[in-house]
């Protein structure tokens, strides 16, 4: 399935076309609506105020109910955009933002109101994508769960159990453990407090890829796929696949994971420090990954940066509604971009 | 630039076809050279025994010493080949390589041979694609500087000066301080002598990539194009951005990175959390990632695994040349993979 | 650019996301509905009766006037939609549409009303990609053609001029020669009177394509790229670049277009049976081809074909308003198709 | 399966990497080059008089004669070129030739011995790769046949029984009617005393292809695959499916081919106008369609082109070894491209 997302945060509409969804697919418009409903702004004082109902609208695509196998459009309105906030400072970089690059790539002509074509908003059509990829990866009996890993060096529990993660997205705050989910949200309102953000790690799952996916070259590796569509979604800025980044602490002995056959004829791992692939393809063992999303970069604090039209240096005390950490309503998110990449390394669509 | 590399560890011959290269470039195939003797094996104890010239063949693409433009292919021959050491195990899933999902993704019939298709053999097509990507780059002012950030624990120095992170190149043990460099020797040595092997990470950093290249979306960005050209080299697991999985523990008024005017008129930021990259643009700093590479799997001591004609329960002991780390070959691989996702980034070829 | 189109003959809207569209540039909105308008249909007794205001609503991509060099949606609502029509019929594959192959690839769940994403309704999206294409063409000088130029056997006049060529744009009935335009008109009416179609051929010429475009290798040579874009255009069934299928009475002494160096110092060809591409690389000449269009495969008169649904034979009376030929509407849509492959060919996007 | 073609006409060897073949497939390597003589010159004096053994070497790929399902790359030495042949006239742009775009589009750098990449000889490696997509779709009960249709108008007998059809692959001159083949023998040694050369057409059928493949989408239209390896052959100018350009001559009551559900319960057409393809998918019937392939550029007459280096107006007069026409030897080309094409529909690699 290719997916094209467009719009912008402060434009008409927000939405995506899904090509090569398979046809005969009842899709489950509820299921679809919780997903989007776990990413929605302005549920509490973690988030940013800007409310949104979020209901798709599909233009194309589904007939009766059931997926025709030609392209799928959703639509999603904006409905609480308040422009204004951005134009007083439009000309002013906003530090880890995108807008210097962006005037630069763009010329100058890229909607700035609220970030444009570059807010996190546009992660809504991506939930919608991946909502509808995760309901054709259940029917083949695969299943995925994430949970924030940690948020400012805060912890979450280690994941051991697959129904204990997958039972993560039931709840309101999205991790393992709840106590160590109370002391993540009290960084995240302290930093608030503090006119600052917070980054964090979520850790996801995919359960049930059977072994011998993908191939080790280029543009097929299971990895490489995972990354290109993790990337995709804004403030990620790291990637390891099962023990990752702490490969570099190990010896062989211990990073290698012994295999065996298991009572029902399968080869399975004793551990899982590759995250279920090795060379490039699915070992038949989950695959396990940790993402990095840097802290918000809006913050209410002042800033140094550029004027980008005069040119100079300059001072931003930036107005508007941000969120003090996005790595809880990333879950989701997350979730997502791994659905259309299991869907891509299962060559669907 | 696309690259296609082919081959087996134990065939008659590894290569690549490079498509999109710019014509009437002049190959300084001495360069290239140098590059390869980098990634060759046999030249030290802390690598395997296996002993190859790496001298490629230009097949195609090459008129009286320059690029003509169209497709072009060069060949390494394979020569000190030891198959028989893999008759007796070729059964046996070696732990942590991929013998078991390409068992399972090629029915069999792959070449188990030294790894076959899958061998850190084949870096040695990719060092010679970048070699030229390089060149292509230096003539735009590009230039691309790697070293090893850690192996098992033990850290190099922090780059800071783009000179000394360009003369590393020229060592034979590719760190910025020699003094760490000797501590990761000597790690790796007691590796080999218990009979182990031992991991780590590489820094790279790719100078002179002007603002406003790449796009946020999906296949487009930045690191999703450098992360498909890392993922692809064997052994990659992790790969972060500027501060990369440091982000979680860091508040945005750290982690922003603030602008100004320099006195050339260039907007700079003043230290390089982002990497180099915002939104999946360049923003004009230097991009800078790392990418964690796994413990060679191959390891003297007994192993436990399967044996996969016989779908039963097996121990392993390897024999064969291995490297007890491949952590300081890799460096040149990596610089190559750079370049080629650098070329991707410019839209070269 | 890459363009994405969606929607379904009596869906709720049709559509298209456009990708890689340069920033900064003004939009001709008046320009954009001129060419929607000219493929338009309840304009005469020439087409089907189906009344459309093809009125392009964008979401995305347009801030201030300007494209902001992000994805570009445009939607079109569907409004005279008779889906009543269909029911009867609606197992019944009407002969020469895509109904059977549809309904095996899609398993039955594809929207049959009005041919659903099949019908000639989704060119609207295309012509409307195309008008963006088309103006950011011309700034660059190049210019897009077409006439009809046969339909039913009855032959236009040639194409010898550029500037008569383009005026056909300005013609409700887009030929050269009136006389000749009226004798086709009299061919469609005789076969709408007979409850039947005609076919005919379109050609058209792209101005100003630089020498040195394209590529010789697969997926890259300018006829290639042009073809691809052309099948995508339903009931084109045909072809040819320059001299095209004439080429098989040729010998070469008459087909090789002699060069010389005109008096601008340009090389330029004394005829151009190339069809300004040789080798797969445009050679400064103009891009000229024909396309072959099948008959409307909608007749009122009785076929026969099979009940998918019972897997009999079966005899068919189409209801519904059919246009008795479409190659006259056909032609922006050609125009359409031919400016998205002249900005692959340059690269655009 | 994708495919990276290499080569030059006069460097040491021009060969393919086939990226996606299945894997534990044994290759008749006899089969192979039974494709590849139908296609060598040298053979008789309707030809070139340039001898080639055309054996290809596989380097990589298989493995105890069976595809390991990782890149396979052949190589075929070039043995018996005349450069010299080509120095006198090097700066003469040869009119029928890329000469001139290539010129520009390589900016004087590629290689002008014997049209360097842009030679006929490169279809060897791509009847290589085609001969290994027929054998894997002969395993899946698909065949494909071809056949001169035309040649300087003299046509052959129409196609009509799909085992003539394949029964032309063994003949020394690829027509069903050898009265009409000596015909065309007669018109092609004409045109060579005449120190000229003819075009021609060839007709080519895809048998067993099943219904359902394919979508009406960009890039995924089974007649925009076909047409894109199409074109990607060297001398080809048009394409048409099915009736093709005889299409603009029709009725639609005489274009649609009829249903009806055979005995065997399959769907099948009365007549197959439509080339097996409706709406970009197939429909069961054989996949047919015929391609022009204008003459050889290459004549011994005194031709008025420019002298690329002095931009001057010049006249050529060619030397070297030439084919009079090369539909004949194209056949086993066009088979190869639509060998390929069909594996691209069914989605093989």
């Amino acid at each position: 399935m290719k997916y094209s997302i467009f719009g912008e945060s402060h434009g008409p509409a927000i939405g995506v076309v899904l090509e090569g969804v398979p046809s005969g697919f009842e899709l489950d418009m509820e299921a679809v609506q919780k997903e989007l409903d776990r990413r929605r702004p302005g549920k509490s004082t973690l988030s940013t105020a800007r409310k949104e109902t979020d209901v798709p609208k599909i233009l194309s695509g589904v007939f009766q109910g059931r997926t025709t196998g030609t392209p799928l459009c959703a639509v999603i309105e904006n409905e609480d955009q308040h422009s204004g906030d951005y134009e007083a400072t439009k000309h002013l970089a906003r530090p880890g933002h995108a807008d210097w690059p962006a005037h630069v790539r763009y010329e100058g002509f890229n909607d700035y109101r609220g970030g444009g074509h570059f807010s996190g908003r546009l992660t809504a059509p991506l939930v919608f994508a991946g909502a509808v990829a995760k309901q054709i990866l259940a029917q083949k009996g695969i299943e995925i769960g994430a949970h924030i890993s940690s948020i400012y060096g805060i912890n979450d529990a280690v994941a051991e159990d697959k129904d204990a993660l997958l039972a993560v997205a039931e709840k309101e705050f999205p991790v393992l453990d709840d106590a160590c989910g109370e002391e993540m949200r009290q960084a995240i309102l302290e930093a608030k407090e503090e006119r600052d953000s917070v980054g964090g790690s979520i850790e996801c799952m995919v359960f049930g890829l059977p072994a011998g996916l993908g191939s080790p070259d280029f543009g097929l590796n299971v990895e490489g796929v995972f990354s290109q569509h993790l990337f995709a979604v804004p403030a990620v800025k790291a990637v390891g696949f099962g023990a990752g980044a702490a490969f570099s602490l190990m010896r062989g002995s211990e990073a290698n994971d012994p295999l065996y056959v298991d009572d029902d004829g399968t080869v399975r791992a004793e551990q899982n420090n590759a995250g279920g692939v090795n060379g490039g393809i699915t070992n038949g063992m989950p695959v396990v990954f940790e993402v990095t999303m840097r802290p918000t970069p809006s913050i209410a604090r002042t800033q140094f940066t550029v004027d980008m039209e005069k040119m100079e240096n300059a001072e931003l005390e930036l107005k508007g509604r941000h969120d003090p950490c996005v790595v809880h309503r990333a879950v989701p998110v997350i979730e997502a971009a791994a659905a259309l990449a299991a869907c891509d390394v299962l060559d669907i669509g």
